[in-house]
């Protein structure tokens, strides 16, 4: 588990706040749902890697709970109860915290941070465009560069392997290998199955396949042609990359035929969003039209995206992108004797109104000892309230730069420095 | 464990963002610590009730740990390690979800929020000071009304329990009963431990000691005339009352003689809030000089206050708070037939520019369900997108309560309706 000390916390802030903009703008409506789910929720559709990483233990009450390792069950099963009724579409934003007892490694840690958006109702692809443009947006907002979209669709490899008889099971883990990118053991799994050659050989042959133009569409649906379900898929990707291409998607795209990601729950075009410095996904989503109707709430097609928010905070900083957050201009107020704190506390008040960021000298020391601190700790300027001043309806403010200071009235001193 | 549905979740990132922003304008700057702690860590100093009611678990490489109750400790522990070379004063901020497996009741839940705001470093009563204008600074901000600080001093009883050598472990249960308002049993345990009957003629008239005015402070000093230390105590809490008043807080204070809360580090002044609509503090906090140590940092006088950002929000609910968030104006982009639905992408990214929350219809529905859908959902405007409109470079834009729809160039919506 990591500490975010100031510098860190206000990059992950800095992506929150964007991200949150990004939702209020793409009418995306906040939910907040606990860190602790009860087990079988979470572990439901989330795939064999993410279920061994769970943090599960037995609360006070003897039920066996985990902390959440994503959101998506959570939002799925509000949409299956307190927002059943809800009308259609709806369109869900989170933020926060998630659990996976990973090894730390770099850019993988055991509590990390998502923005996630979710969007219920519809199963057409203008809503899968809506989503990785909302993504392509965000990612934009915080200053990301040259960043990629890898994009496939689970119903390519899931439309063989059902049509040859492979049990869900079998599916799941071929689907976990591929997401690892250990390619030879997934064949040799299918092979174990007892899949026919052609069913082998389409899946060598689609893991082979992946380009930036709509020649790769001609060859997976080729590859696939015996496979109606499997042809479905790929002229469904396809009218998702028109919509990104006609709707003015700037980011490149990467589409990957034999593309697969962790997560079980998926049942259409999937995604994930990469940059060339780094070697994990920023971020990833994709449709899952059936887990709701697990959920008990009916079916409910989905589609979502979840931005891994410390990651894309670590691709910012190696992209060296500026993150700028407002900075109110620093002041320190300093009473020259302890008979004028309270007064030195109703300046700093005023000073606050104004949109400064006041300290009020809190360790007693002189005012000699005060300002070399505030210089030292990078304190724009110092307010000095001396009895004498006072009595003209003045504070001495300092330039600590310039080691320049006037006489002033407090009124004025939003025009003079602000 | 609750979900917050979006009006509530909206009411709870208000208060966060009033809090964050009143932590930039006071100069305390955000950190992030994780949600799993080592159970020995949190367990030190937070009293047995809270201790009792931690989520404890083992994770997945054996070691005790548990969820946070609290962010004090969390925070002292930076100090003591990362950041124990940091200049002081320093400033910290946290903001977050807490979990103790209490009972839920109104105002008091399993997974709670709190605003947490620590000063580290300075020994003198401008710091607690300081602490409580922020605190009042925050709930006015907040549109709260009508809220009470109620003011003490854990250096009164401690004082005299030291004196007379009761031991920690005592002083402890009684300081718990005190806080559970369980005064006979408090007063009780004292007699168990062979107090002297000075010792509990003093507990007794400091429990019926409280009011508005300095005067409390008078009959603090001559009820614990005999106990030197608990005299500092009064005369610390003065001080700190002094500046209050010089200072300018507007709020009401009530100062109560006997007053004690759960948490055992507490070494000084104590505060918690209340309003009259609720019986239950909507935050507190108070000066703890020792738990740095206790946890290896050396000597560091600390003082903060943790805002119950649920039980705030509940709070201003009851009083009619406005709680106004900027709710930008909502469009719903629709194209007459899905040959335009690229261009709607499009629009809708320059709409969205404007900073309006724009949405595209996703359903694939025909524009006047998809009309009729907007005026249910309490859509303001729509942009119907037809080819014909389109080739003179306009769109149709619909006002949907006025029900009525004008052809407009995209660049003049803004102009027309912003």
């Amino acid at each position: 588990m990591r500490d975010l000390l100031p510098e860190e916390a206000k990059r992950l802030r800095f992506i929150e706040r964007i991200a949150r903009e990004t939702a209020i703008l793409y009418g995306y409506e906040e939910v907040i749902t606990p860190v602790i789910e009860y087990y079988d929720l979470l572990a439901a559709k989330i795939g064999e890697e993410n279920r061994k990483r769970m943090y599960v233990f037995e609360d006070l009450g003897g039920r066996k709970v985990a902390l959440r390792p994503e959101f998506t069950a959570s939002i799925a099963r509000l949409i299956a109860t307190k927002m059943r009724t809800a009308p259609k579409p709806l369109r869900l934003f989170s933020t926060g915290s998630l659990y996976r007892y990973d090894e730390p490694q770099f850019g993988r840690y055991r509590e990390f941070w998502q923005a996630n958006f979710e969007l219920f109702g519809s199963p057409m692809p203008e809503a899968d465009a809506e989503i990785i443009f909302l993504t392509d947006d965000l990612l934009k907002k915080t200053g990301l560069r040259d960043y990629c979209f890898k994009i496939g669709h689970v119903g390519v490899l899931r439309g063989i392997f059902n049509h040859e008889g492979i049990s869900e099971e079998q599916q799941n883990s071929i689907m976990q290998l591929l997401d690892k990118k250990e390619r030879a053991k997934a064949i040799k799994l299918l092979e174990e199955a007892n899949a026919s050659q052609k069913c082998l050989d389409s899946l060598k042959s689609l893991i082979e396949t992946s380009g930036r133009d709509s020649s790769v569409i001609e060859d997976m649906k080729r590859i696939v042609s015996d496979y109606p379900s499997a042809v479905k898929a790929a002229v469904n990707l396809n009218e998702v990359l028109n919509l990104l291409d006609s709707g003015g998607l700037e980011a490149e795209i990467l589409i990957d035929a034999g593309f697969a990601r962790g997560l079980e729950y998926y049942t259409g075009v999937i995604f994930e969003v990469y940059v060339p410095e780094m070697n994990i996904a920023l971020g990833g989503g994709g449709r899952y039209d059936n887990l709701v109707e697990i959920f008990g709430g009916g079916k409910v097609p989905a589609v979502g995206v979840a931005i891994g928010m410390d990651r894309l905070s670590l691709a910012l900083e190696k992209q060296g992108a500026p993150m700028r957050c407002d900075k109110p201009i620093k002041i320190l107020v300093i009473p020259v004797d302890r008979s004028m704190l309270g007064e030195a506390f109703k300046v700093a008040s005023k000073l606050r109104k104004d949109g400064f960021c006041v300290e009020v000298e809190s360790m007693g020391r002189s005012v000699s000892r005060s300002l070399s601190d505030a210089d030292r700790r990078g304190i724009e300027f110092a307010v000095v309230l001396g009895p004498k001043e006072m009595k003209e309806g003045k504070v001495v403010l300092r330039n600590m730069a310039k080691r320049k200071q006037i006489a002033i009235e407090l009124d004025k001193i939003r025009e003079e420095i602000g």
